[in-house]
């Protein structure tokens, strides 16, 4: 059974490449890559990362301590903080029914960039979450002790997200020691704003990220910066059996201060909508949203909003990333319509589109020139209408569908946990996404769109433990291109590419890595922005076509002798997981099928042997792509009779 | 890559048997079993059976053709009668834009015995379907050429069922050439009644089942016999992004004869419901039903209602058994709450609970004793009010929930279409259910449910074309136990099980297969149901106790000589999906990881042999039941050194 494993995951990965997504071409056992680690003895749950570029620091929150780590070597630590819960709020932790030796701990939950000199961190602390002010000239604690209440759950178990805009936190969590009480807030220096508690604002949500899209300098319009956050909540306008899970887009106005008399110290500027991942014609809904990366690049004329989602029905293990255009998001929230709720038959809330008049001001818009124009300078101006509109319709009956309405990616048997993008230009000037993608099962995928299709460059086993991979960060600084990865168990920093593995033209250019070109001149395959200039010479094709490659045919060919009757090994070996080995026996392809030979997965067997058999034998890698096949002679063998043992007899079986 | 097939799908199943659903213990090749096959060349679509108990006859429609077969050895035909389309029609139909080669032809779709001289039968006839009485003296048909509308589909590709009870032809189909009208009706005899064509009642069905359950004789209510549907339908009262489909169950009493003024020529009983098979904790919902059995017996308490079923949402290949006891479908039909429609917003209709007064006979029972002393004598007597009532109100909002409140059985990777159920009497006395289910790739699998889990016995390749299985029948009767299978391209017929093919006792206990026992005097694995009388000393354990045979161990083991340096190949081979092959050497258990070795599918291989590799070695099939493990030797190799080539030397490799 144990020759079986990996047959049965590699020949079911090839069955189901044909129905949902692609293969991995390369896999990347954990070991077979170089990898930067961190982490210490005792301490486990590294769930929070900040990357702070400019001063190349990595900061990790874990359970009860807080790392500063060399963001170009991780393994260097630079400082480090114990933030404990006293004893005898872990007392009174368990008092309340937690387990004292893993629940009442405290759990770094924000880790934040206030300013050049502060972080702003906070901790569940034993269910009674905490923020402060992180000193990184002393890396102290200012022991502010602040109520982290609204800004860091009290589970280590629930969820969280939070970011911080101008010196403000915003950030997404429940509210309550049980967990029931979810809010969206705003906190620190302005007066603090929150949903208001109504299964209409948010019903069970499981938040998932949030960012600052920021309004667009060169717009005449005066519109606002908007704060996005992502969740998955329990639907109000689905039905079916059980309760229906679905992905909503939020948005907050960044300069929202509130009203006056309805909706004090509360959003007027909250609006939700459903963000769609389906494939109607197979019937797969993605409703449950794990993560997202939004993709801001002077290259985009736009922000790309990318999440990658798992379905919760019927799951038997299938993810999709859907992409989304920010002005998709913008349309739904500035002209789509509303959601209304009813009573139906006095008992039955039931949701629909809502075609009665809308107020004016637009409930739930920012403020903007137009806004001001009418003389509503500030949200506290709004008027009642406006407000009670926006308190009764948080959600939108339009959807926000994905770019080309689909999912990017479908790929069967992973459950894609976390996303980063990275946006990557090519040799030839083409510029791609390049989507990191993490799963429950410690591995990262890299793939690129490419015209109608998806391909999957490389799974890497980031944690040898097969932990899920919960913090993914992207540094794409120019000559420093990390991901840093996190889970329960540790830190892992990793290169963007693994070019040096592939050593052969034909196979550099195979792989469609955009990080990769093949060099002649050294003969290796390169990394393209470790470079100091581009070379002319260099080979590229990010649609495999290989064409242009020379690799001379290895000619040192290992050599065997053998015996009458025995029986022979011939190694060869291939790494890729789209390519088909072939062998071929005095330049004639071999019928491995016959009861003569038995391919293994890396290697030929050719059972009693004979003179006959005496000859070159050459192990070829064949690869399709778009098409085209290409060749690659990865190992020769020359076999040759031991002249003595001619007469010799073949083994009897009686 | 051809290499890694087997190992890919045996890997995985047993990858998958922890998650979702057992391994068939036995996979039966195509070949590997004796199964009688019918087909004549040139004729497609063998859809219909009928099986005729007492004559040994099983009719078969299929495109153009009925042939009454030896229902004993199907391959002997009996007669046959073909009923084609009229070229004029058949240009008709062509002229209408449907395909004169395939489907303006005339699929059979009902064969029913009206009673011992004639067969009901209807074909679609070129989108003209038409139903006519076959003599079965003659084998002619009567040349009535009645309108079938409403009997049979006009199109191939729309769904069918129908049942004959009392000489009344109760069917569902659409009514119309296009399929947009679906209906459920009697024909023949009483007048004809019909459902109300309205999205209330059938809402895009696609009917997969009829059958009638008589009331209860020992019964002093004066309960009717009624005639259940089942169907999946598209849902009004759940909403998902897309259109949700529901399994239903319905029903009508025949006793029915309209309603005088209101519901005039439709059912005044026609009722439906929701049928759930889910498993909540894991969000699976099973909610396209695809074939439906009713078990009556003598020996059950009540009808047992099996369904198959497959999701709708996220199907990358999953089904389940549900069953239903018949008292819970009468539960919800005569006591439960009905659905209403409410009009929300002027624009959207939404389905709730009706909470409002019920009136008074109960609106869709049928007539009764209860009714006849209000003198309701007849359907046609109801007031207005409870009339009205049903014709809006045909949908329950209870639902008819499975027995244990989940499904029998879930398997991943398999989509089952057919059931049947037999009910076996094990040699102890204890009666099992077995479940005999087609799946769409021409296979069956059999299935005991056993304490808290089931047991998958077998899964035999009915259709080496892999063609789904299209219909299922089985013949119970005492010594006559075969199952026929019809699919696109022929027509089975295979025995209930292979005990034969079991050829230890302990392989014949380990199949927990209630037909079969070993009967030691013979050294033989018998069908216990073709014995003539019932042995004392058989051996049969459901559990798989198989701590009472005493096999011998074989003696006869294979010899082989072999030469120093050369590769030893040793057979082996086992049949249980659920057993590990095990191999000793001088009794000690071998570690074949070891680079000395290679286990393959059906050999071992022993690289590079010395005299330290002479002696015994045993090939064990271990199988664990229950936590006890049953081990078997299934070969015995011995193997000894050529003296004479003691002192050669080993292959070399430079």
């Amino acid at each position: 059974m144990a020759l079986c494993a990996f047959y049965a995951v590699w020949g079911f990965l090839l069955d189901v490449s044909v129905a949902f997504g692609p293969v991995p071409r390369m896999t990347w056992e954990h070991k077979e890559v170089q990898l930067i680690h961190f982490n210490e003895s005792k301490v486990s749950n590294y769930s929070t990362l900040l990357l702070n570029e400019d001063k190349n620091v990595l900061y990790v929150g874990a359970r009860d301590v807080i790392f500063a780590l060399n963001a170009v070597n991780i393994a260097e630590k630079q400082n480090e903080l114990h933030w404990k819960v006293t004893e005898d709020k872990r007392t009174k932790c368990a008092v309340k029914g937690k387990s004292e030796q893993t629940e009442c701990r405290n759990y770094l939950r924000v880790l934040q960039q206030l300013n050049d000199t502060f972080l702003y961190v906070c901790g569940t602390n034993a269910f009674q979450p905490t923020c402060d002010y992180l000193n990184l000239i002393s890396f102290e604690l200012g022991g502010k002790n602040e109520d982290g209440k609204g800004r860091c759950p009290f589970d280590p178990a629930h969820s969280y997200t939070s970011v911080m805009v101008d010196e403000e936190l915003y950030s997404g969590t429940p509210y309550n020691f049980l967990g029931s009480e979810p809010v969206i807030s705003r906190h620190l220096h302005r007066s603090s704003l929150r949903t208001e508690y109504a299964i209409p604002w948010l019903n069970e949500p499981n938040f998932v990220f949030a960012d600052v899209i920021r309004a667009d300098p060169n717009s005449t319009d005066g519109e606002d910066d908007k704060i996005y956050f992502f969740f998955t909540e329990v639907s109000v306008e689905y039905e079916f059996v059980g309760k229906l899970l679905i992905p909503r887009i939020a948005r907050v106005c960044k300069s929202d201060q509130g009203g006056l008399r309805i909706l004090q110290k509360k959003w007027t500027s909250f609006l939700k909508a459903r963000l769609i991942c389906t494939i109607p014609d197979k019937n797969l809904i993605f409703n449950v949203i794990n993560d997202v990366f939004i993709l801001k690049s002077p290259t985009l004329k736009e922000p790309v909003i990318y999440g990658v989602f798992t379905p919760q029905l019927n799951d038997v293990g299938i993810s999709a990333v859907c992409a989304y255009s920010l002005s998709a998001v913008e349309e739904v929230f500035s002209k789509g319509k509303y959601m209304q709720s009813a009573t139906v038959e006095q008992f039955h809330i039931k949701w629909v589109q809502y075609n009665g008049e809308i107020p004016n001001p637009r409930p739930g818009a920012c403020i903007n020139n137009e806004a001001r124009a009418s003389n509503y300078m500030s949200s506290l101006n709004l008027p009642d209408k406006t407000l009670q509109f926006v308190k009764d319709h948080p959600l939108m009956d339009d959807s926000v569908t994905p770019m080309g309405d689909r999912p990017r990616l479908v790929k069967r048997d992973v459950k894609y946990t976390q996303i980063v993008v990275d946006r990557v230009r090519a040799l030839n000037g083409t510029i791609y996404d390049v989507m990191f993608i993490g799963t429950d099962r410690g591995a990262l995928h890299k793939a690129i769109s490419y015209e109608n299709g998806m391909h999957i460059i490389e799974e890497t086993q980031l944690f040898p433990d097969f932990e899920p991979v919960q913090t993914l960060l992207l540094s794409s600084k120019t000559g420093r291109r990390y991901l840093f990865a996190a889970s329960n168990s540790g830190v892992v920093q990793s290169p963007v590419s693994f070019c040096d593995k592939y050593t052969t033209c034909v196979d550099c250019v195979l792989a469609r890595d955009p990080y990769c070109a093949w060099k002649p001149l050294e003969a290796s395959c390169i990394d393209i922005f470790k470079e100091s200039e581009m070379g002319r010479n260099w080979i590229q094709n990010i649609g495999g076509d290989a064409s242009s490659c020379s690799d001379k045919v290895r000619e040192n060919p290992l050599q065997h002798t053998f015996k009458h009757g025995s029986t022979a090994e011939l190694k060869c070996s291939q790494k890729s997981n789209l390519a088909q080995v072939v062998w071929k026996f005095k330049d004639d392809v071999l019928r491995v099928e016959s009861p003569k030979y038995r391919l293994l997965e890396k290697a030929l067997l050719i059972f009693n042997l004979s003179e006959g058999d005496s000859g070159v034998y050459q192990c070829l890698s064949e690869e399709k792509v778009e098409n085209k096949k290409f060749s690659q002679v990865l190992a020769k063998h020359v076999l040759e009779l031991k002249k003595m043992q001619r007469t010799m007899v073949a083994p009897t079986t009686t």
